[in-house]
């Protein structure tokens, strides 16, 4: 899978995605990430990429041109034809399904919008699919595009490795991870509890289901779907709901 | 107001918030950003961070003392008592409300979790409060942080410039901005409306009403907050229904 992104700020990306899981995967060749600065695809003399919004009013707008012609120009490396995401406050809350969808592309061209504005054109005859990562103002679209990036690129084969991925069910399964210890057994007159230490693993499993449902019954009672729990399941939350009362 | 970030990643926020809108009000003295390397605070011979979880599983678990360390020593630089974030799955999400209350804090110490999981005693015996930019799954807090640290700052007297800063609205108002247009009038046989061509300021502020209305209603529906438009602004929508039928 390949991503192209279209920037002001190139050098924000190799920093964030150039380590860590991502950046592994990137060297294995699981992924390939390529950024762009949308000054190169100005025709402007003096490189500009923004200009005063028609109908009056405060802040700049991005223009049409340098955002066509770097898509036309990065189309034309590409294999198949791109699904073209644009950052943008207006756009569908970008989720773990979400992420999960855009999967099936093997080439996504992203443009990080400043918000500013963007001219209206680019959203009409250019991009698939307007991308919000949560309802707050960022100064620009580069830290949502690293989001989108690292959540969906982390699902591609071969980029987790065993131990990297216990974790990818939550928002899945609709139930928050359960709590998690390590060394030492007791820290600052807190401790470990007594059954994660026992090595009885069907008391350790029904501790941490009833621990996972606990904590998003508190945490984000909006995740919990009760349909979906078993008849245990439903028990034991039947039981944090009394405790909590 | 001042942030301090604990990290196994500090490279990648000077990447990102060094430059632009936030890099500005960092010279000028409106915040003051600083990004720990969590490891530097680790009494582990070889600098471990994680050990092994209690009870098995995959994945590894971050331990208590590096970060209990890193806030007490961040803590002994500070004028007043911190307020401690953890970005972290199961967190409240991240909202422009939220946002606009973490102003009231004068220090925010954030804690990058990584999503393999993070020792729970740190959550109930440090943490004042765990954040979620949103329901997907990131390699670890960074981007999520750079988020929070983004949208915050640029809140805080002195850092937008009047020419910033209309946008500022969008989430608060509960619509979202108007289409925006800038120069040429056509660009691939697209055309700004005439409206905005017009020079006639009581048009073009109808116009975007219209349109902001129209945005918010297809796009994010669930943001719609019908009882706060005024009487002309019903009547908009009613309209809007009418056509989209």
């Amino acid at each position: 899978m390949r991503f192209d992104v279209i920037t002001l700020f190139p050098e924000m990306f190799e920093a964030v995605l150039g380590t860590s899981i991502i950046g592994r995967a990137r060297k294995n060749g699981a992924v390939d990430l390529n950024f762009h600065n949308l000054r190169d695809y100005s025709q402007d003399k003096h490189k500009r990429v923004d200009d005063y919004p028609y109908g009056g009013g405060l802040g700049m707008v991005m223009q049409c041109q340098p955002i066509f012609s770097a898509v036309e120009e990065i189309s034309k490396m590409l294999k198949g034809s791109p699904h073209i995401l644009l950052m943008s406050p207006k756009g569908r809350t970008f989720s773990q399904n979400k992420a999960k969808e855009l999967l099936q592309h093997d080439n996504i061209i992203i443009i990080c919008g400043h918000y500013e504005g963007i001219d209206e054109r680019v959203v009409q005859g250019l991009v698939d699919e307007e991308i919000s990562i949560g309802d707050f103002i960022l100064t620009g679209g580069e830290i949502a595009a690293m989001a989108v990036i690292d959540a969906t690129a982390r699902l591609l084969p071969g980029v987790l490795k065993e131990e990297d991925s216990y974790n990818i069910e939550t928002f899945s399964n609709g139930l928050l991870e359960y709590p998690q210890y390590t060394r030492p057994v007791e820290y600052k007159e807190m401790k470990v509890p007594d059954v994660l230490l026992s090595g009885h693993h069907e008391n350790i499993e029904k501790w941490r289901k009833y621990h996972s449902i606990k904590d998003t019954y508190i945490k984000r009672p909006d995740m919990l779907n009760v349909s979906a729990l078993t008849k245990e399941e439903k028990k034991m939350l039947d039981q944090i709901i009394e405790e909590e009362k």
